[in-house]
C-alpha cells in the first residue's frame, strides 16, 4: 500500500480537517435549524391525551405510529443495511460501501426532514413530524443512496456530503412538483426515489468520468466472501421492498394491496433475473452480479402502481419484464454507457433503478389512465387517487397524463441537477483519490495494518511466523 | 478448476438453455393461472370501504394486514435469509446455498398461492388472496427448504425446482387433509411443515443417493467465515421462530400466546444444546454444527402446541428435550442414516426438522387431548379448537386422536411423494454434477476468477504479482 | 495450535463435564421454578374472550401484543444479532462472540423472566407474562451483554453464566429500587441497562485484571472480513433503537415521541463521531473501531429521556455531544483505563454504553425537573411521568433530583455487584484460559480443522496439495 498512499498523498485525500470541519458545521447547522423549525407533530406530543378527546378517538391505536412503524423500520433497514451491503460486493471497498452510505444517509435524513417539511408538514412556522416524515426522509435518502451506487468507491466522502446536501434539497423539489402541483400518485417512487435518483447519479459521473479507471480495475471485482455480504444487502431490499412500496400508502385496504402486488412482482422479477442470467453465459453459469441487483427491478417497476388496482397477474407481468430488462442492461448496456457514452456505473444503477424506474412510471401512468369506478368501486376510486376538491373533476385519462409529465418532469430535474452538482463536485478540493486508488478502502480508511502478514502466516505451515 | 469443468462436461451440467427454458414456461404459466384465477381479498380491494362499512368496522386498524403483517415480514425473513445463509456453511457452496433457495422459494411462493389457494380461497372461481395467503405460501415454501437442506450441494437447478413444483403440490394436498378433512390444529406447522418437508427430503435424498460422494469429502466442511455466515441464518431463524408459529393463529390472545411459548421452548432449547454439544466431544468443545442447527429444534417442537395452553414451562420442558434430542441425533443418528441407510443428509435436516417435528405433532396430540374448559375457559375452549359446526361435539380426546393421525397422514404423504419426485429427479436429463463436484460453486455459478491467484498475492508479500 | 492446546490443558480449560452439568442443572431449574409460578398474563390466556368482554374491549387490536410485538422483535434482534455480531470484530473469536452471548442470553432471558416476574407481575402467588415480560427480559440481558463486552475473549462460557445470574439478580433489585421505590422513569434503561450494565462489566474486567495479557496481543485485532461482520451489529443495533427506547414506553404518544427522539440522536451521533474518527487521526481516516461502536452513544444517551418532551433539536445536541464523548473516549480513555487504572476492556463499552449511559441520565434528570404542564398539557404531564396516587405532589424538580438519585443508586450497585462477582468469577475452578489463549475460538469451539492448510493450499497455485 506504500505506493497507494503516495499516490494519494500526490492528490491530497488526507481527510483530517476537511471532513470533520464540514460533519460539525453541518450538524451545528441542523440544530439551529431544528431548534427554529421542528417540532412534534399531534400524534407524538404529550398534548395527545387531549388532541384524541377531541377528534373522538376511542383507542390509542388510532395513533398512525401503529399503522406505519413496522413499516419505517423495514425501510430503515433497507436504507442502511440494504444499500450499505449491497454495495460491499467489491473485494477491497467494503468499509467504505457501509461506511458512507452509514454517513451520507445519516446526515440525509436530517436535511430531508427539514425539507420536506417545508414543503409538506410546515403549519404556524413549525415543521410538526410524525413516523410519516421518518419514512419520507429515509425515501429521500433512498435516491442518494441510489447514486452513490454509480459513483461508489470513486469519490471521498466530503464529495458524497456535498452531493447529499444538493440530491435531498432537489428531490424535495420535484417530488413536491409531482405530488402537489401535478397531483401525481408515486407511493413506492418509482419517479420521485428512482428515476430521479438513479439518472441524477448516472449524470454526476458522466461529468466526473475518470478516463484513466482502468489502472484500478484488478479492484473492481469481488471475492468470493464479497459477494455474500453483498447478498445480505439483496435479501433485505428484497424481502422488505412489499413494506417499502406500502409504507406511506393510505390505512387499510392500499397498504395491505401495495403489499401483495410488489410480493408478486419481486417473486417473478427473481426468475426470469435467472433465466437471462444464465441464457446470457456461454456456459449458462448464474452470474451474482445479475442476482444481487436485476432480481430487485420488479419492486422499483411497481413503485408507482403497487398501491392501484394493478393485481396480482398485472404485477406478475411487470416483475418478469423488469427482471428481463435489468438483466440484459448488465451485460449489453452497462459496457456500452461506459465505452461510448462515458458512464462509469460501478453498481449497475441504471440497470436496477433508472429503467425500471422508468417503467414504473409508465406502467403506473397506465394504470392510472385505466382505472374506472366500476374497479374500484365509487369511494375507492375517489379515495385511491385522491379526486377530492380542485382535483374533482379529474378523469382517469387526465390522471395518466399527468402520471407521464412526472416522469418527464423527474428526468429533466435528473439532469439538470446531476450536471450542476457534478460541476461542484469536479472542483479540486475536495480530496478524491487518484484513478489507480479508486475502490480501495486505504485511502480514507484504517485497514487492519496486519492483515497481509498475518493471514499469510497463519496460512502457511511451513513457515515459522516473523515478527 | 480444470479438473472440475472437465467432469462437469462429462455430466453435461449446461444450464444454458434448460433453465432459462423452464424458468421462463413456468414464469408464463403463473401469469397465466395467476390472470385466470388470483384476485385481491375484501380487505386488499379497493371496494373496501364500502366493505367496511357494510361490516361496521370503525377502524381501518380492522383490516387483517395491520394484525398478520409485521409476523409476515419476520416469517419472509426467515425463509429467504433463515434457511437461505443457515446453508451457507459449506466452505465452497454459498452461492448455492442462497442462490437456489432464492430461486425455488420465489418460484415456489408462486405456486403455493395458487394451490392454497384453491384449496382455502376460492370463491366463485376466483382466489382472493390477502397477507394470511402470503404467510401461508411461505409457510409451504418453507417444506422445500427444509428439503433441499437434505440434498445441498448434490442437485443441479432444475432438479430443485422441478422438487419445488411437486412438493408444494403435495404440501397443498397434506395440509388440505390435515386441516380441513381431519380438522387438526397445527399453526407452527410441525406436521405439514417440517415432519412433512423433512421425511420428504430424506426420502429424496435416499433416491439420489451418491456412492461416490466422499470424493468431493474436503468440499463438505466449512470455514470459519463460512460459519459465521451460516450464524446470520440461524440468529434470524431462532429470533423469529415465534413469529412463524404465532403468524397464523387466532387474533388476540391465540397469537400472544404461540409467541410466548416459542419464546420459551427456543431459549431452553439452546441451553440443552450446549450442553450436550460439549458433553459428547472428548476433549469439551463446542460444535458450530450443533450451535448453528440443534439450537432451533425447539421453534419446531411447540409448532403444533404452540397457540394451545402449553404454559411456559410446558415449553421449556419441549424445547429442553428437542435440543437433546437434535444434538445426538447430529452425533449418532446422522452418521449412521448415511452409512447403513444410504441417507446423505447435507444439513443434517433429520436432526433439526424431521425428529423435532416429530415430537412437535406428539406434542400437539397430548396437548389437545388434555384440554378442558376449565383451562381454557368456556368460549376460549370452543374458538382455541375450532369446536364449531359439524365438530361442536368433538373431544379432546378424539381431537388427540385425529392429531396423531395427522402426523401419520404426513409421514405416510412425505415417504411416498419423496419416491416419486425422487425417482423423477434421478433421471439423467436434469444436468446434476458428478459426484467430484458437488459442494462445489464453479458447477452453476460464475465464481470471482482471480481469487486464487489473487488472494495469494495479495497475502504473499515476499512474492511479486504476477500478471 | 499445538501450544495452545498445550496450555489451555495446563490450565484445564476443558468444559466437558462443567458447562454440560451447570446448563442442565440450571435449565432444570428453570423448569421447576416455571412449572411453579410462571402463567399466561390474561392477554395471552385463553380466557381472554371473556376477559374483553368484561373489560368492554371491542376489538382483538386491544391487545397489547399489537402494541409492542414489532418492538419486541426488534430488540430481539438487538440482543442476539446486533450485540452478538458486533463483537465479532476479533479476527479469531468470531464463535464465542456470536456463540457464548447467544449462550447467556437465553439463559439470562429465563432468569429474568423469574426476577422481574416476581418483582412487578406477581400476583396470587404466580408470575403472569406477556409481550411486556419479554421485552423487559430481553433488556435485562441487554446489561449483561453489555458487561460481556468489557470480558470478551478472556472468560470461560462457565464463567459467562455465573455471571449472567448474578448480574440478572442485581439489575432486577436495582431497577426495583428506581422504577418502584424512587419512582424514576427510565423507558429506554440508560441507568438500568447502560449505566448499570456497563460499570458492573468494567469492574468485573477490573478484578480479573490479565497482567500478561500482551501475550496474546497478535489476536485482539480484527481482519478486514470480521469487521464487515461487525458491521452487521452495528447497523442493527443503530436502526432499532428506536424500538428499543420506546419498546415500553405507555401507548399511543410515547411510543411514537421515543422512537423519533431516539432517531434523531442516532443520526446526529453518526455526524460527530465520523468527525473526531478522522480529526484524531494524523492521516485523517476514519478508525472502524469507532463507526462500530460511537456511532451508537446517541440511542444510549437518549434512553432516559425520549419518551419525555426532549424535542428533536434536543435530541440533536444529545446525540452529537455523546458521539464526541464516546469517540475521544476510544482513543483517550480506554488506553489510559488499562494502563493506569487495569481496566481491560475489550470492546471499549466504557466509551459506548457507561459515559453516554451518564449523559442518559443526566439529560433524563433534566429534561425531568425542566417539564411543564404547559409543555405536557395538564393531562400528559400526569401521564408522562405518572404522578397518581402517592406521587400525586411531586413537582418536575423533585423528579429530577429522584432521576439523580437512581444514577447515583446505579453506580453503587453495579460498583459493589461488578466486585463481589468478580470475587466470584476469580475463583480457579471455572477454566478460563491461559492469558496467551485469550480471543481465540480453538480453545472453547471445534474450529475447521482444514481450514490454515486448505485455505493455503486453495491459495497457492505453485504447490501441490498434501494430504
Amino acid at each position: 500500500t506504500g505506493t497507494a498512499e503516495h499516490q494519494g498523498m500526490a492528490k491530497n485525500t488526507n481527510m483530517r480537517w476537511r471532513l470533520p470541519l464540514m460533519c460539525l458545521l453541518w450538524e451545528g447547522a441542523m440544530i439551529v435549524l431544528f431548534g427554529v423549525f421542528v417540532r412534534f407533530g399531534a400524534e407524538a406530543d404529550a398534548h395527545w391525551e387531549e388532541e384524541k378527546r377531541e377528534m373522538n378517538l376511542t383507542s390509542d391505536m388510532e395513533n398512525d405510529f401503529y399503522f406505519r412503524y413496522p413499516s419505517f423500520q423495514d425501510v430503515h433497514v433497507m436504507i442502511f443495511v440494504g444499500f450499505g451491503f449491497l454495495m460491499t460486493f467489491l473485494k477491497r471497498y467494503g468499509f467504505g460501501a457501509v461506511g458512507f452510505n452509514f454517513l451520507l444517509a445519516a446526515f440525509g435524513i436530517q436535511w430531508a426532514l427539514l425539507m420536506q417539511g417545508w414543503f409538506h408538514s410546515f403549519k404556524d412556522g413549525k415543521i410538526l413530524i410524525g413516523v410519516e416524515n421518518l419514512i419520507n426522509a429515509d425515501f429521500c435518502v433512498g435516491s442518494v443512496c441510489i447514486a452513490f451506487g454509480a459513483i461508489l468507491g470513486k469519490t471521498s466522502p466530503i464529495q458524497l456530503l456535498v452531493m447529499t446536501l444538493f440530491q435531498v434539497t432537489l428531490f424535495s423539489v420535484n417530488e413536491y412538483i409531482l405530488l402537489n402541483l401535478l397531483h401525481v400518485k408515486d407511493a413506492g417512487g418509482s419517479m420521485t426515489i428512482h428515476t430521479f435518483g438513479a439518472y441524477f447519479g448516472l449524470t454526476v459521473t458522466r461529468i466526473l468520468y475518470r478516463p484513466n479507471l482502468e489502472q484500478s480495475k484488478d479492484k473492481q471485482g469481488s471475492v468470493y466472501h464479497s459477494d455474500l455480504f453483498a447478498m445480505i444487502g439483496t435479501l433485505y431490499l428484497w424481502m422488505y421492498w412489499p413494506s417499502f412500496n406500502s409504507a406511506i400508502s393510505d390505512h387499510g385496504d392500499a397498504q395491505h394491496r401495495s403489499a401483495i402486488n410488489t410480493y408478486c412482482s419481486l417473486a417473478a422479477c427473481v426468475l426470469t433475473t435467472m433465466a437471462f442470467s444464465s441464457m446470457l453465459q456461454k456456459k449458462g453459469k448464474l452470474d451474482m452480479v445479475h442476482i444481487q441487483n436485476a432480481t430487485l427491478a420488479g419492486g422499483v417497476a411497481v413503485g408507482t402502481s403497487a398501491e392501484m388496482m394493478l393485481t396480482p397477474y398485472g404485477s406478475l407481468i411487470v416483475g418478469s419484464i423488469s427482471g428481463i430488462v435489468s438483466t440484459l442492461g448488465y451485460v449489453y448496456f452497462t459496457p456500452f454507457l461506459e465505452s461510448r457514452l462515458h458512464i462509469q456505473d460501478t453498481c449497475g444503477i441504471h440497470n436496477l433503478h433508472a429503467m425500471p424506474g422508468l417503467i414504473g412510471g409508465i406502467v403506473g401512468a397506465i394504470t392510472a389512465a385505466a382505472a374506472t369506478e366500476d374497479v374500484y368501486g365509487k369511494e375507492g376510486f375517489i379515495k385511491a387517487f385522491d379526486f377530492t376538491g380542485v382535483y374533482q373533476t379529474r378523469t382517469p385519462n387526465i390522471q395518466g397524463g399527468f402520471q407521464a409529465a412526472g416522469i418527464v418532469v423527474s428526468l429533466l430535474m435528473a439532469f439538470a441537477g446531476g450536471a450542476i452538482v457534478g460541476g461542484i463536485l469536479k472542483l479540486p478540493i475536495w480530496g478524491e483519490a487518484a484513478a489507480e486508488n479508486c475502490f480501495e478502502d486505504g485511502i480514507y480508511w484504517e485497514v487492519p495494518e496486519d492483515e497481509e502478514s498475518d493471514v499469510y502466516h497463519m496460512h502457511n505451515p511451513d513457515k515459522p511466523a516473523s515478527p
